[in-house]
């Protein structure tokens, strides 16, 4: 088997300091694992082959920590991320673990929570800038319901959109390069939990002031939580110009949210999802292109030490530079070329009217179509996916 | 048990003439029922209470009708709806069951088919103005793909947008009283649909040259395949103003779509669905309300001859009209008045910024939050949700 | 709205200790509610009126605990519950929470840990003769993992069977008045769990030596996270004579393990779950019955405080006796009787064959049998599902 | 990409004449292929490489054939098999596609469809008999329910052992060697399936009387569709010696029954699959195999036509001999075998309590245990299962 190439600063890895510095406590068991310090993880990131990392702020400093602690404690991380060269692009709030954010943060039925809430985002947001970070994610875990009547849902989303159009408003007044990346998620730690998909943000987007500068950071495993196609959901963002961010990992079906090693879910799934990021879209070869950071937000397994820590996250990287370079080895193939063509696949980028063809001229025209003929049309798409297959695991 | 009342037209209770008209062929099994006249259906929809009725171009007139078959059926089924008082409230296209729709209507990978589809579907809306419908329903059931290589996902977010700006471009210019009402839903029969759920359709028409008259049309049992919440998705669509048409049925659980009768799903999800139909958002009371037809898309099932078909339509009204009577008896309660303020139900209607409070007053403002005092509130959420369960089975 | 009538030991009506207890700690939030000790929960259990209380070992005493500190907590309890009249009527062991048993307990892939399991179980079997408990319930929790490679599945069947036929063998030498009840859920914390459904406990008991009394003790929310009909596993474990123990509450899709108030979650399914619990099997008066204690293995939301746990656990016993009378008028209305005659519900008690024909004379006979005119039966179930919600919201 | 090579007898191949005969006709859909006659389809199997072909009664002769036109209809199929050198390995009944089995076959509600249903099964094994096939397989999917109080639990139950037992007693009494495979299935075309996964089918066998030759046809997707892992559903089956038969196809997640080619589902665990059909257990060189037919149970997408049909079957194939081949050399791999080991997996077979140990003598020996060092293993369970992905797409 041949040797993966070793991952590179160009490959625009990054990791979340929640992932590796995961614990392993679980709703049914304790942790399995020390926590270190924020700074213990930089330089491990960096030597195998990561080139940024990013953070929850209490990943770094506690909850109740001043500014003066706050301080210090990144003035630390920054100088280990600074020594092992790693690029600290992308900044988060927790608004979830505490107990007051029981109900959410934004979205609390608890104004004076909302406030709090509201208020630790924006601190947040300053700590982003000062740390160069240039996408603030927001996940709002916790905002969200059990029960149908406990919320009204009209203000829910007036609040929601006041508090993004609050944090949104105040990076463009701060001048900071920052985009909010806002992450969906359909369930879990809330019974239902409010922007459940990509495309629910996607809504609530359109309906922000500040918009232009609030995208989507999609996860995985999120979307695959209710049984959606991740592909497909990074496609219709990056159509809309919203593709800020990803968080790559794995999920294995419909259950609790598992954040498996990028690959360990859906294998064939992630092999397009690497697909459309270094490829693109086949028929738009100038069209848009996620260029961010490929970011992995997963778990190390429970099961594992601190070997299996450093082993999985090798792994996240390992699996992506594999299913790239087969993902191009598949475009380039002739065989490939032919199947697509012969599915339509470019077809489906020449517009349906003519140009310059008229509604009224289009509903005249005589196209000579005969259904039943057309019907028997063999698309060959199971091939197209057998080929896709063969380059896989071929 | 008292009887329930009989339902009148100011219930504005509609049905698909495919819904009674259900033959009961699966994909396991041939059909269990003969197949009547469309006005066959109509005389005894509107003798059990029915307001409204609606149905796609091929549940009346073959596929390979000629405009003079199509103008002689349309005006029997004219004269029918009108001699039993019935309105033709939602008019729609059948673009999935003739074979030439295979890969879909107006996002297929052939380009002379995406010709046909929407000419098929421009047609329908001239029929669907004749017949004097409001709404003109999309449902692009067939638009999607089994395999993630066999689209171009701009591509089909591109054709999606033409094919949508054309129909809504050509029913302004016709000047037709006429809105376009999609539906989502997550796959069946495709693999996975473009526009899964509420949120990828908002996402959608966000993008739209004409927008402004393409809203939703939700089905309950479409948005609970992929587990989500049916009412949080009316919340987020009325909120956006998108809530133009609805189909009510059952669904029990993630599994191929059941079209059960309304209320024989999650009934408890019913009751606030109902209840947001009916009584609108708690903090908004001149807010944003569903006016238009309580539309049932559902299936009478397989096991049942017509009895069966008329005794599951009766279902479904006089289920809504008791959940409706509830709703309005759980919003009058004092207990559940008490309940909701309790739980801060009315609190989320308040701006989280005060009047005029700029960002920097609020970020320099001292609230004397104590997080760890305000973090043992008592939400209360759980009595709520059992008055609400006292109410409905009470 | 008419009261329902208070809770009485008649109900048998038991909680786990764990889960009033439960604080609130989830995958993303700490704990939102003080523990307290053990006995200050049994007292106000008895006072809203449970019959029974179960536990974990490590619900009541630490992990580390010496045999002499075991015997004064668990006598204190012991006082405490005889004091309050409660019975201890299931006790269990944790064999998930401690970092030692990551990899499962009875088929952890280290042998050390599997006899370490091993011992804690059987230690806890014989705490719980000592508390006077009759059921031993066993959830395998950690017995299962993320990877098919990391398990040899046939040693894992042996190991299980090794595992309970020790502990089921013990029982017996020791003369415990005890059996034990395998408690299955698919999925959580493991990504795959060994014995996933109630079928496949069903499926290993058949194989044990001493499988007479290791029977199953099925949850609400475990089956539904697989998609399936918990009434249904009810019946086929009370078929099977295997239904030793229950545990209700509520779930609300496939998700992660909600563990909601029961009714909480499918609201018809609970109806007809109590109905079987209550009024047995239609065609089978005589026939099997669920006489043991009606327990709630639930948690009271984490959006609450100590208000909503007693709240919670209130609700929990309140829904099942309303569901209980609603099952009882069910079943006495005369209209429903005539609905369950025609659907044929009576029907299915009746044999095939006729009583002493052989399959020869079966093959051979005529039943003059039409399938054409057999087929249009209309077995009226959605009229019979329509009474049922009749009764359960009428 | 190195070729594959082509599929021999001795793979042991095989189809359902209704796999490839499937005209693509769904529950939205119409055919979107002609149908062809069975012998037309033998032929073609046989030359991409298939070894054996299986089907329904009815997938070759009408619901009402006569005895005189089935004999004709098997007679010319036999002809074509034998001249194809095909085995005819298993034969199963259609009780599900008539209306009058809209109820069920075997479970109905109705006595007189029970007893057509039971004599047209029969009848159906004396022709599986008379094609040489080894295998009946009874999919009961017609045998379930919609709503709970539709069924007496307690006397399907009854009624499904007294319709296997007839059936099992039958091929016993006329010397047939035939066993019966059971194929679960959770859900579709009713609502809730009875014996919805391989445990519950495990758990109705071990209550038979004639169980020791009734055992399990498991299909890929079925078990899929309630979130459940495939592989270990094989793993039990096998241990229990209830491994009788398999349906291979591809799933994506829990929705309608997809019915994908082989592998095109969930890919890694398809290679997991492979790797206990072709390896069995790690630990029992000498333990149970599953030595029957490979048999693909899956659906040519409806958007194929006759080419489709054919380049699917082979990709069946194809992909089955590519995972076999990766799953010997990752049991071959020395750094697997060392990770293995690492992993603990061989140590899963070895008995927990020492040869001879007594539980007495268990429970008073002391092995110097520290739970808190054991806790630190590191398992490795990732590292071994990115080795398996590298094997995998290496």
């Amino acid at each position: 088997m041949p040797m993966t190439r070793r991952p590179t600063p160009e490959d625009k890895f990054s990791f979340g300091l929640w992932t590796v510095g995961w614990t392993g406590a679980d709703p049914f068991g304790a942790a399995t694992r020390p926590a270190l310090e924020p700074w213990e993880y930089t330089e491990r990131l960096a030597e195998i082959g990561a080139w940024g990392v990013t953070f929850h702020d209490n990943d770094v400093f506690p909850f109740d920590a001043d500014e003066a602690a706050k301080d210090k404690i990144l003035g630390r991380l920054k100088e280990a991320t600074d020594r092992a060269g790693l690029v600290v692009e992308m900044v988060t709030t927790n608004t979830f673990t505490h107990p007051v954010f029981k109900d959410g943060g934004l979205t609390s039925n608890d104004r004076s929570v909302r406030r709090f809430g509201l208020r630790k985002v924006l601190r947040a947001v300053d700590r982003a800038a000062q740390m160069g970070a240039t996408t603030f994610v927001m996940w709002g875990g916790r905002e969200g319901s059990e029960y149908d009547g406990s919320k009204d849902l009209y203000a829910a989303m007036e609040r929601y959109k006041e508090g993004l159009d609050t944090v949104a408003g105040y990076i463009k007044s701060q001048g900071y390069d920052l985009r909010i990346g806002l992450e969906p998620k359909p369930n879990e730690p809330r019974g239902d939990i409010f922007l459940p998909t990509v495309g629910h943000a996607l809504g609530l987007i359109a309906e922000l002031e500040h918009g232009d500068i609030v995208g989507l950071n999609p996860e995985t495993g999120h979307e695959q939580m209710a049984g959606l196609n991740y592909t497909h959901a990074l496609g219709q963002a990056l159509w809309s110009g919203k593709l800020f961010h990803i968080d790559l990992n794995g999920q294995r079906g419909m259950k609790y949210d598992q954040d498996l090693v990028f690959g360990h879910g859906d294998l064939m799934s992630a092999f397009f999802t690497v697909d459309l990021l270094e490829n693109g879209f086949p028929g738009y070869p100038d069209g848009p292109r996620y260029t961010g950071p490929r970011h992995f937000d997963y778990k190390p397994s429970r099961t594992e030490y601190m070997d299996g820590v450093w082993e999985s996250a090798k792994a996240c990287m390992s699996t992506y530079i594999m299913l790239a370079e087969k993902a191009r080895a598949f475009r380039a193939d002739p065989r490939v070329q032919e199947a697509l063509e012969h599915a339509g696949v470019p077809d489906l980028a020449v517009p349906t009217l003519g140009e310059g063809e008229t509604v009224e001229q289009f509903l005249a025209a005589d196209d000579g179509f005969d259904p039943e003929e057309a019907a028997k049309r063999d698309f060959g798409f199971v091939r197209l996916q057998q080929l896709a297959l063969e380059h896989l695991i071929g």
